[in-house]
This record gives C-alpha cells, structure tokens and sequence, in this order.
C-alpha cells in the first residue's frame, strides 16, 4: 500500500512517526529515509535511534529553506543518495513492512529528484512494503499512484498569530 | 497551547503519538490519556508503554461502536474515570509539558462527557502544559478553544474499495 500525508497543516511527519512506532510495536521491520532534517535537532530522532526494528537513513539534512548558506542545486546533489538508497533497498531483496520517505514530496515539488524515477521506485517498493511518503505539495501524479492519501488540512494555526516554533511541539 | 486533530482522514491518532514521540525525544514529560482502545491491540501501546517520561491511562477501552456488548450508557459510565484522572492532574500540582487526550472528541460528539465541564479542565491544563485532543467530529465549541487545529481530510482511502483494516496500519 502506497500511503501520502500531505498538506499545509500540522501532523504530516508526526503522523509518519506515530505509523513507524504503530508498526514496530507490531514487531514489524520498518525503513525510515528523512531528507532535510539536521540531527540532534528534531526531538523524535532521539527516540527513533535507540528502537529495536527501525533502520534510519538522513541525506541533504541542511533544509535549503532554512539554513542560507546551502543553495538549491547544493540541496539537490544531496538527494541523490537518498534515491541510490531506495534503489539499494529494491535490488538488495531486503523486506521491510514498513518504508517512510520523509518529506520526499519537498523533494519532488523542487525538481531535486525526478518524478517519473521516484514513482516508478515506490511502485516496486511498494510491491514488499507500505510506503508512506509525506511532505507538502504532493504532486498529483503520485496522489494517483497512491492508496491512501490523507490531506492535513490547516484549520487555525498560531503562526497566525506570530507564536514561534517551538521544542517539542514543532521539532 | 491547545492543539485538535480532527477530520475524517487517518493520521489523527497517529500525529499524537508522534508528537508524544518529539516530546520524550527533547526530554519532556508526558502524560497520555486514552479512552476506546483496548489494550493489546494497538501496535504503539507496546512500544509507548516502555518509554520513560511518559504516564499512560487508558479508560473505557470498549469502544461502543466496535465492541458490541458495551453499551453506550456503559461506554459514558466507563469515561468518568478518565474525567477524575483530568481532575487529578488539574489539582495534583504535577506538571506536564505535554498532555494528550486520545479520541475524547468521539466522547464529547456522544456526551459521555459533559462539553463544558471538559472545555473548562483543557483550558486548567492548558495553563501549565500543551494539550492534545484527538478525534473525529470536534465541537466547534473545543476549536473555538483551541490554539491550532488540524483537519485530515480523506483525499483517498483503500476502504472505499473494500480493503480491511490491517496490522501496523490501523492498529
């Protein structure tokens, strides 16, 4: 099942996390790839590292949105290995139950992978896995592709307000 | 804060469980207090229940609407324990950084719970710590209340098209 949490509200990757824990106390395998997320920063990443079942790949973590001193062609060289990793995972005959491409569809809605490539790459994932892709902007060709696909949808937010991000709540 | 995850579409729970995941990752304490989940069941109670930080109750674990030799007036009688636990922590003095009330927005929509009465206990606990109500059909009571309130909305779901309900999924 090829799953997508997308949209402009809250719960996208804390959904994706609460899946991954769902599933590892299950007993199950699970793949976590996560781009754009520097380490030590994100206070799931803390918890994740230390579960039994959870292989945890990170690739471009410097978020060209964020940090101004990585440019966009920088950002994009450093997805490539996040796709070489998926292919490792296709050709390697290794089963997950449970793979999360974490904010993939950022990724894809700045050109930094290929479109086609990456569809294509889920689809046979998703052949021995469930795939979950999250990340605003899903582009609709994966929302086709897609079983589930669930949009977080922002009803009221403080930032609205100017309330800032904060620990634990949004990282 | 007061945080709602509401709406149709998956991830509402599971949000939660990541936000609680991002809570312990930064070292906070959190309390989680569930209502119409049996245990044993969901794949996360195993993995939550180990996690140091964390305080877990778990009331009224019939749901009414799976289980079908719970009543509904059984079912309101089974959430006062839960009301009392929000009590307790209200007056107890104890401080959490984060507190999460699993599907008590199912329990307001069926008044097994009195609506102003909870609105009044979010807005105590609110004061010392951040608030997490989950579940479809949130009064608009509760998001007038709320500081930041996420809608999933279904975009697509393999239910529509018979597929079950499945381990490391949904539960």
């Amino acid at each position: 099942m090829i799953i997508v949490n997308t949209g402009d509200g809250k719960g996208k990757t804390t959904a994706a996390i609460g899946q991954i824990i769902r599933s590892l106390g299950q007993g199950f395998k699970v793949c976590l790839i996560q781009l754009f997320k520097g380490e030590n920063f994100y206070g799931e990443q803390n918890v994740l590292t230390k579960l039994d079942g959870l292989d945890f790949f990170s690739f471009s973590k410097e978020h060209p949105f964020c940090i101004k001193d990585v440019t966009m062609q920088e950002a994009a060289e450093r997805c490539k290995p996040a796709i070489s990793k998926i292919k490792e995972i296709v050709s390697s005959g290794k089963v997950y139950d449970l793979i999360v491409l974490e904010e993939f569809c950022i990724a894809l809605r700045e050109n930094f992978i290929d479109k086609t490539e990456f569809i294509k790459l889920v689809k046979l994932l998703s052949e021995k896995s469930d795939v979950i892709i999250t990340g605003r902007g899903a582009p609709q060709e994966l929302i086709d592709t897609a079983d589930l696909v669930t949009e977080m949808k922002e009803i009221k937010h403080p930032y609205a307000k100017g309330v800032k991000s904060r620990k634990g709540i949004e990282f």
